[in-house]
């Protein structure tokens, strides 16, 4: 049997910019779509150009290879001709492959908030339609409030949904947009649609989680008929969010119900990478991720010690509804730490380091990564710092050079002038070679300020870190409240493109920076002579 | 047309335990099953007496007043009698009205795990219900993996829910102990069960998250037959967590799909409870509650795009998918640069301030807004912020206080026994009526002394802010790198329990921590003011 396609339509960066707290810059936005494209989604939207100055400079340029870019806009305001309305000239202006209008498609919506007719409305999905078709886009509607407006109207609805078909759009999508309907409403409704003539084959769903039940809607949308799925990365979103692709896409894929009767652009192997995705995604919104998210969360295969773990460890399929590793996850027993083992070993390989199973060192070395990561360091994240600890451990990592003292300073005052100002000032003593150096810096900021004085002058190895710079610096509250506990996070790189990323954890942000800047400048030095052969010869 | 009574089973203290990082002590499970107990709930299940003290202990009294108060465990063992198993005996020692034992429905796991013979299996069944109504107890059976079973083999499973029935339980419970299930096959399942003779009056549902479909599938379950289910607080438990009785409470009491066929032991106004269960039961687990959640959430009401907030002021029911009273939450507007005009004004008019619309104050406290938040000023998560700002420009606040300057200072060095200390302090100079105070703080890091050394003497002021305290602080950075720009959200509480939330950006996280401790501390200043009446006479 042939299995029908199901399109995945994602649009993280704009119903997804509409989250509580979430502000995607263009930057944010040029690398959310990328990872997006490297997943392999079919359309990504990327904004809604014209109404706000990041969206209009993020669809300057296409910015997928493979996804269908997406522009999205209101269809054209009745009473203006499609040329005349400034709206659709910044959609049609945008480089996308494809324009998604938001239509009103519930009578009381288009009496209430557009103030015209229901003909008007028609009359302006169809020229919005036909302006993008004229363009050389690909067209697709959004029916705002399809459900409700179809429980008030269906004849109305269907008239919305009709017309957008009939001028050319590729793609009809029925949104839930308050989130209220529940799957046997969905499911009830899409059949009445399909029923009425509208193939399901252009037919998409875009549903919201105000009742838990936004996946669940999804679903039922596609079992009775629809072929295209709305949803966002981690299911971000309006209000409680929209359906979650990270949840969607390994049921879809994995799942006999539909992985017998559809297929996406989703590969068993690409699918591998969606808890990286999810988490990469957390990390750029700088937020911890959901430990029991469905698949990706670090709990989705946790077992605590019980009746369950003993059994989990003979047979895993006897507690697990898929196989871990199918989603880039893994297995997670809390009473043994015997998985922990072969765990490590694994990890430890991947970065050249080999270390016989019996080795005691290795038990050492589990133990302090454990008690760490209970103090808040995440080497999940922080691969250069893990790979110096078990360095550390296993050979040994010459003492390049050594701090001393650092001093940081931070005053704010009013100058002559009577105007506000702020300085840092950091000093750091440092010896190289048994000589002491005193270097001092003024920053944006301590941590900046630090930095700068670090690695102002560390002698011989000056010239070799010449070419470092940080990339990215992240700072996450582990817990609340005075007694907060800081973990800083940094991204490094240098000359040769290579990034490396450190962790520091203290009670004190100055101190968590210093030893993640620390853990920075020593693994580039370890790493330059590595590549130049000299590790045996220190 | 009488409605059918469906009722809830609560395993927040059985399941909800087993999530990994949670671990209830006697005080937290007489705390939350109290809670449970006068939210209206029909059983609230205390844990497995006999499997560790802390429920053991938990157990030496019935905690219930209204809800029957469950014991968990597991059926009898093959091979002893009911009276020589020590795990039951221990079961039926426990003070509880119900009993609800875990049995083995697929017979795969009853070879594997059990290693004894489907035979032995149901008369462990049989025996274990036999007992706990010979001592009076309501008994109740958990057939585990029920939906896995039923594929597999589905008249062993059959045969064990009979077997439960016919020896006198109240209740047979599905579960889909794997979490895999989806809610077509539920629906399915159930309907078959049915069928084949067993009453959905004695069914009840446990279902998990795993697929993010917990609740879609509890629902499934009700529409397909069953009138029991189980689920625990925010949807807490193994893994990805049990169904979310926070999230389907509402929908059967609120939804027509549900309310117009169905009834629950929850009233309307028990209902408006709701929002504030949920969040008690964060914060006694302190955490922080899910913003986005269902219903509940701080976002699930809130509105951030300018296009739907007009129309949601007009008519909220235009956006809502049930009025936010109605489950204890509140409408939210966001202030946001993607807002409008009509957002600002609600805003403001929610805080007690009355602006007229064509008040041009308006327009340039929304153009500062704007500026602020394009800097990277997040209003929407501040609000005593955005109040104080709001108040500066159309009333005036009183300049109470003033900073003449601050200094920070973080020294790491070897002590005199070469052990590493890092010292942080701050001194701030302050003027309270003409007179210059100066403060000296130590503390864990250099935000921490600087706050400290702010508060320590305010003069006449002092008195007042005496029980303010810090209850989160939080800080992003916007953009990597080494220009990278701070912002530092800070949440503060005082004795009446009143919470507010406070921002500042700085490229220096000093002064950005600097900013936001100061709108803590003027914003609790004005605020007692205001309540004791005094705003005009200042």
């Amino acid at each position: 049997m042939t299995k029908e396609r199901i399109y995945l339509y994602d649009t993280t960066l704009r119903d997804g910019q509409q989250t509580p707290g979430i502000d995607f810059s263009v930057e944010d936005k040029i690398a959310i779509s990328a990872m997006l494209d490297a997943f392999g989604l079919d359309y990504v939207e990327g904004g809604y150009p014209g109404a706000n100055p990041t969206d209009t400079a993020f669809f300057t340029e296409k910015r997928t290879a493979r996804a269908r870019f997406t522009a999205f806009g209101m269809t054209k305001r009745a009473g203006v001709s499609a040329s005349n309305d400034p709206g659709l000239t910044a959609l049609l202006q945008a480089k996308s492959d494809t324009i998604c209008f938001v239509a009103k498609s519930w009578d009381y919506h288009v009496r209430v908030a557009l103030g015209c007719t229901n003909e008007e409305n028609l009359a302006s999905i169809s020229a919005s339609v036909d302006a993008a078709r004229a363009a050389g886009r690909e067209a697709m509607v959004d029916c705002e409030h399809f459900f409700d407006g179809f429980k008030a109207n269906a004849d109305y609805a269907l008239a919305c949904a009709r017309t957008a078909l009939e001028a050319g759009a590729r793609w009809v999508v029925l949104c839930d947009t308050n989130g209220g309907t529940q799957p046997v409403e969905v499911r009830e409704i899409v059949g009445k649609v399909i029923a009425a003539g509208i193939p399901g084959a252009n037919l998409g769903i875009h549903a919201h989680d105000d009742t838990g039940q936004a996946v669940a809607n999804s679903l039922a949308a596609v079992d009775a008929g629809v072929r295209q799925i709305q949803g966002t990365l981690n299911g971000i979103g309006e209000r409680c969010g929209n359906a979650n692709l990270v949840t969607l896409i390994p049921t879809l894929v994995l799942k006999p119900a539909f992985a017998e009767r559809f297929e996406t652009g989703i590969s068993a192997e690409a699918l591998e990478g969606i808890s990286r995705l999810s988490r990469n995604f957390d990390e750029l919104l700088n937020r911890a991720p959901d430990a029991q998210a469905p698949y990706v969360g670090a709990s989705a295969f946790a077992t605590k010690a019980g009746i369950h773990a003993s059994a989990l460890i003979k047979e895993p399929q006897t507690y697990e509804h898929v196989p871990p590793e199918t989603v880039g996850n893994r297995r997670k027993v809390m009473v043994s730490d015997q998985g922990g083992k072969a765990n490590f070993i694994a990890e430890l390989k991947r970065r050249g380091i080999d270390v016989p199973k019996d080795d005691n060192r290795l038990d050492a070395l589990i133990a302090v990564v454990k008690e760490r990561e209970a103090e808040g360091y995440a080497y999940e994240g922080a691969d250069a710092s893990f790979e110096l600890l078990a360095r550390r451990f296993l050979h040994t990592v010459p003492e390049f050079f050594r701090v001393n003292s650092f001093r940081c300073m931070v005053e704010r005052r009013y100058d002559a002038n009577g105007a506000l100002k702020t300085v840092s000032e950091a000093i750091v003593k440092v010896s190289v070679d048994g000589e002491e150096k005193m270097s001092v810096a003024e920053g944006h900021g301590p941590v900046n300020a630090l930095d700068i004085a670090l690695r102002k002058d560390l002698g011989k190895f000056q010239n070799e870190i010449a070419d470092l710079e940080l990339a990215d610096y992240k700072v996450r509250i582990l817990n609340g409240g005075t007694e907060a506990i800081t973990r800083v996070l940094i991204e490094s790189l240098d000359a040769t493109g290579a990034r490396w990323s450190t962790v520091g954890v203290s009670d004190n942000i100055i101190d968590a920076s210093f030893q993640a800047l620390m853990d920075s400048i020593i693994y580039k030095l370890m790493k330059n002579r590595e590549m130049a052969g000299l590790v045996a010869a220190e």
